[in-house]
């Protein structure tokens, strides 16, 4: 598998184990798609799938999602804690090997135009496929949910990219678009005072001077008499991890605070790691080939 | 595949394009086996084949090679510049993932038990599968080569771990053995003074009391107004590649001298870059299994 794309479609089912079986099957059946996981929450009516492929099986994948959720799916009876406009809700494409963002968002618009010509789903781009800004944000383009999008769509500003103008009557509509890895990352401090993680999240964060593609926030770990500095990295090509441990580092030594640890919660691409020790062995001239697992996955 | 053993197998024949392409075609057909390099020196009229596989995998391969090798190679008419013993010269056994140097020595006897049954070849168990301690060294298995061994394994104390008490008349005996990954690993000194990096090998390498998998020595890179440890990484899962990093930085610095770079040369196992970014960013409770590439190899 020479092109890693992940994608990790949303749906609005959380409770009925036959539909959720039925869903994972259609994407672990589809030609080279690998399914990794699948998450289903009953609060909230809904599960994630997590699965991996190069473009032709990541779009196998979504196709065969759709079809066998469409069927199952009916939000005018759905009723759970997520907010939801759609019985497939979000579908991102997350590039993680041999593939660039940009390849990603031209593969959603071709598979957001699929989506719309075989089932009739007004499709939205978003995040990096978002055809305006306004449309870039998840969250934005899900505001009214299933039951207010018949009156969203009739503004310009909210035409679909692809589809009908008006929600499918029982799966509504999607959100698809590529998006670079997110890691979550945190660093644990040697200290009970949660002001000094605050200030330091303050200081690495995006929004308010820091780092371009950092999320984070202080976080008690009560349990262990420490505080976290809770982090989101959103593009860790472009801020690594390593450039944000360090500075985290720096400062919490201004406050005479040790970094006692860090943890990934979750997947993280093995390039997220090769970085981390490229930088802190100096590597000259490293290649990803050189790894024996990972020139095994190229083959 | 959640066992990769790698296997390089050394053969005696580095100029018949024939005989190492039908060599290489059988490796590369056994099932299970994949086959990662053949790198051939006319020289030395040898060849060395890279191949990974689980265990039943590797077995398939060395024992389709010697198959395919044996009607090809005479030793009783080969002249080449590199020491050899057998038409298949030596077969090491290298643990990358999911298993053990203990498993793979198992694994090597098995193997070697196969090998002299099937075609009657004497086998030297070697390195961490040696039978008694004057058999480990790989040199000192092949003293006296091919055309010494009728002599010396009159000897008691190199009477074969398996086959007959006399070489084969045409393929000779055979070295099978379990060895760690080797990484060839280099560190860049920012000075033109050799005998910085002389003293600097010699403080991190085993015979002179340094790190117990260390072998280094100082070597000049003219070209680059620099000099270089040299190092082999005998054991990275004991003797990390960042330890010996700060080491040798620790080092420099007593002499003011700065270290600027370093480079593995060829292949390493993910876990050894794995490791240097769990140390320099202090991960807590780490695991291969979080990265997106790794787990889907061990699916």
């Amino acid at each position: 598998m020479r092109t890693i794309i992940e994608c990790v479609p949303n749906v609005s089912e959380g409770r009925d184990r036959n539909s959720i079986d039925a869903m994972a099957a259609a994407v672990r059946e589809a030609p080279g798609a690998r399914l990794l996981d699948v998450s289903s929450d009953s609060a909230h009516h809904r599960s994630v799938l997590t699965f991996v492929g190069d473009a032709a099986a990541v779009r196998a994948g979504v196709l065969a999602l759709f079809r066998a959720a469409l069927p199952r799916i009916d939000l005018r009876t759905h009723r759970g804690e997520h907010p939801r406009m759609g019985a497939v809700d979000v579908v991102p494409f997350i590039p993680v090997r041999g593939v660039t963002v940009e390849e990603c968002v031209a593969l959603s618009k071709e598979i957001g135009a699929a989506i719309a010509s075989e089932f009739g789903v007004p499709v939205f781009l978003y995040e990096d496929s978002a055809s305006a800004e306004h449309r870039r944000n998840l969250a934005d383009v899900r505001k009214g949910q299933f039951e207010g999008f018949a009156e969203k769509m009739k503004d310009a500003r909210w035409a679909p990219d692809f589809g009908p103008a008006a929600p499918h009557p029982s799966a509504g509509v999607v959100a698809v678009g590529a998006r670079p890895f997110l890691i979550a990352y945190n660093i644990n401090l040697g200290t009970r005072d949660l002001a000094i993680a605050d200030r330091i999240a303050k200081a690495i964060r995006h929004i308010s001077g820091g780092f371009r593609y950092v999320k984070a926030m202080g976080v008690e770990l009560a349990d262990r008499g420490l505080v976290q500095v809770s982090i989101n990295m959103t593009n860790f090509r472009k801020t690594p991890l390593h450039r944000v441990f360090d500075c985290v580092r720096a400062e919490a030594e201004r406050h005479g605070v040790p970094v006692v640890g860090s943890e990934i919660v979750g997947l993280s691409p093995a390039d997220a790691l090769y970085a981390a020790a490229e930088h802190y062995l100096r590597l000259e001239g490293f290649s990803a080939e050189q790894v024996l697992e990972t020139k095994l996955l190229g083959e």
